[in-house]
C-alpha cells in the first residue's frame, strides 16, 4: 500500500513536489480517529518524543533538586534555534549541577537560527555545543546523571543510566518495545529507536491526558507541558512553526517537531495524541501537514483561525522576495 | 501509477526515509532504455536545463565578441556554491560586456558553500548577486543581451528578447512546446516552464551528440560540453557532485542539478540523454539516482570504477562526525 500524498509545493499554477507519508490520530482509549497510510512501519520518531525523553528528569526530582526553572524544563524538551537566550539558558542549567558546557556530548553545530549563525560568524566566534538544537536536552541528561549520583561522562550511551531510564520512560508511555534491532544513532549521538506512529501517537494521547499513566510520571507530563506553554520561545526559536502555534494555543496543544519528516502532538482537551511521518523525510511537508491536522481538531474562535490561517501554509519566495509557490497540505 | 522508490535513507539498519520518482534514458533517435515511473507529467527542470539556456549566447555570437573564455562559458551554464573564483569570474563576464553587478538580476544570497559564506560574514562582507548560484547564467544573459543590442535591464522577464530566445532554445532542443500555462518563476527571477522528463531526455540526447540540432546549435552545445568538461569547478565547486563527476570522466559525461529534485545528463559516445525527477523535490535522492544511472550506463575502467564508488552514496555524520546512516539507491 502506498502512503497517500499528505502535501504538495506549487510553482505557479503547477505542482512541482509532493510528498508522502502516513498519521495516525488516537484517543486516549486507543480509539482510531484518523489513521492514513502504513501506520505499523517502524518509525525513528527522532526530536519528536523529546517530552517524553525529558520524563525521567522530573520524575527523579532532579528537576526540583537543582532548581530547574520553568524556561529551563522547556529548554529541555526543545530542539532550538540555538539563538544565544537558548545556549545561555542551557550552559545555566549545567551550571546549576555544578558542570559546564565540556560536559555535552550532543556535538557542536552552527545555530539553526541563520542571523544568530551569521553574528556568530561576525564576531569571529565558532559554535558549541551549547549551540546545538539538542543542548537543552543534554544540560538535561547531565542533570539528571548528577542527579541519581551517576558520572556523566558517557551518558549519550545506550547503557548509561540516562538512557537506560529514558528508554524505560519511552517503552512504558508509547507501549512498543524499543528494540536494538531499530536502534539507530541519532544526530546528536543519543540513540533513537523505530517504532509504529500508532505507538507514537498512543503515547502522546498519554503525555496529553496523564491517562494510563501513573500519577508521577502523569505529573512530570503536565509540568513539561505547561512549561514549554509558558515558554513557546524555548522549545524552538523565533519565527519557528512549533513557537507560532503554541504561542497562540497556549496549553490547550502541545506539538513537537522531529528530524526526517516526524510531527508529534497532543491536543489534551480532546484526549488526542497525533503522529505523523512524511515518506522522504521532508520538514517542510510535515509542517503543514499538523497543521492541516490542527486545523481538523482543534476548536479555534473565529480571531484564533484567523491567526492561525497564515500558519498554515509556507510561502516560498525567490531571491527577489518574489512569491513563486508555496508548500501546503495535500486533501488527505 | 505510483511511481517507485528511487532512493533509501538508512539510520543503523533501519531505512528512515525513501524517495519516489521517475527517471528515463532515451537514445538520440529516441528508443527508450530506460523508464521508470509517470514520464509524462510537467516537471519542471529548473537549472538542470542551464546548458541548454546557455546556448543563444554562443550561437549569437555574444560569446566570442566579447571573448568569453572557457571557464566563463562553464559558468554560464552553472550552478555554482558562490565561492569567490566564481563570483569574480561572473563579474569579469559583465565588466568585458561594460556592465558590472549592479546588473544582475537574480537576487542575491549567501554562497551555498558554508565555509565561503561563513568567511564572508566573519568578513563583515554581505552577499552580493555575484553569490548567487545563478550568477554565471546571468553574467551570460547580460553579455546575450549587449551582444544583441538589447537593453539588459528587465532581462529576468519572460517578453525580453534574451528570455524569448532561451525558450526557442529550449522549445528546439526539447521538442516540447513551452506554454505560459506551465510556467513559474525561479529562484533567480527567470521563468521556467514544466515539461515531461521525456522531453528533457529528448534535449539532452541531442546536446550530447548534436544529432537533430543544425550545424550552429550543435557546435555551441559542442563547445559548452568542451568548456565544463575542462573546467568542472566553475558548473558547481567544492566537493559537489557534478564537479567530481566531470572532473573525473571529463567530456565522455554531462550531468546537470535542478533543483526540487531533477537532474540531466548525456553520455555523448552511447548517445544517451537522460532526465529525472524526485517526486518531493529532494536533492539527496535525485543525486544517488544520477549516480547509479552513471554507474550502470558508462563503460568504466577498474580504476574509475573505483573512484566512482564513493560518490554513490552519501553518508550521513551526526554532529560528532559518527556514521549514522546514509543515503543510496534503492533497487530501481
Amino acid at each position: 500500500m502506498d502512503n497517500p500524498v499528505l502535501a504538495e509545493v506549487t510553482r505557479g499554477n503547477t505542482v512541482e513536489s509532493r510528498h508522502r507519508g502516513s498519521v495516525i490520530v488516537l484517543d486516549a482509549d486507543g480509539g482510531v480517529v484518523l489513521s492514513l497510510g502504513d501506520v505499523e512501519r517502524p518509525v525513528f520518531p527522532r526530536s519528536a518524543v523529546k517530552a517524553i525523553q525529558g520524563l525521567p528528569l522530573l520524575e527523579s526530582g532532579a528537576a526540583d533538586h537543582y532548581g530547574l526553572t520553568e524556561p529551563e524544563i522547556a529548554l529541555a524538551v526543545s530542539s532550538h534555534s540555538g539563538e544565544p537566550l537558548h545556549a545561555e539558558t542551557s550552559l545555566g542549567m549545567l551550571r546549576k549541577a555544578g558542570r559546564d558546557a565540556g560536559c555535552l556530548e550532543c556535538g557542536a553545530h552552527w545555530p539553526m537560527n541563520e542571523a544568530a549563525a551569521r553574528a556568530m560568524a561576525r564576531d569571529g566566534q565558532e559554535p558549541s555545543a551549547l549551540n546545538n538544537n539538542c543542548s537543552g536536552k543534554h544540560a538535561g541528561f547531565v542533570c539528571l546523571a548528577c542527579g541519581l549520583d551517576e558520572d556523566p561522562t558517557g551518558y549519550v550511551k545506550p547503557g548509561h543510566a540516562v538512557q537506560q531510564a529514558v528508554r524505560a520512560a519511552l517503552e512504558e508511555v508509547t507501549g512498543a518495545r524499543h528494540s536494538s534491532d531499530h536502534m539507530g544513532t541519532d544526530g546528536c549521538s543519543i540513540p533513537s529507536y523505530a517504532v509504529p506512529l500508532t505507538a507514537l501517537a498512543r503515547g502522546f494521547a498519554r503525555l496529553g491526558t496523564g491517562q494510563g499513566l501513573g500519577p508521577k510520571r502523569a505529573e512530570a507530563a503536565a509540568r513539561i507541558r505547561k512549561a514549554v506553554a509558558a515558554h513557546p520561545f524555548m522549545v524552538a526559536g523565533t519565527g519557528r512553526f512549533d513557537t507560532r502555534v503554541m504561542g497562540l494555543f497556549g496549553e490547550r496543544i502541545f506539538i513537537k517537531t522531529g528530524a526526517e519528516g516526524v510531527y508529534c502532538g497532543a491536543i489534551p482537551e480532546l484526549g488526542l495524541g497525533i503522529a505523523l511521518k512524511c515518506d522522504d523525510g521532508a520538514g517542510r511537508a510535515a509542517e503543514v501537514a499538523m497543521a492541516e491536522l490542527i486545523a481538523r481538531l482543534l476548536p479555534m474562535s473565529g480571531m484564533e483561525a484567523a491567526e492561525f490561517t497564515p500558519m498554515r501554509e509556507s510561502l516560498l519566495k525567490n531571491w527577489n522576495g518574489i512569491e513563486v509557490g508555496r508548500v501546503r497540505a495535500a486533501q488527505f
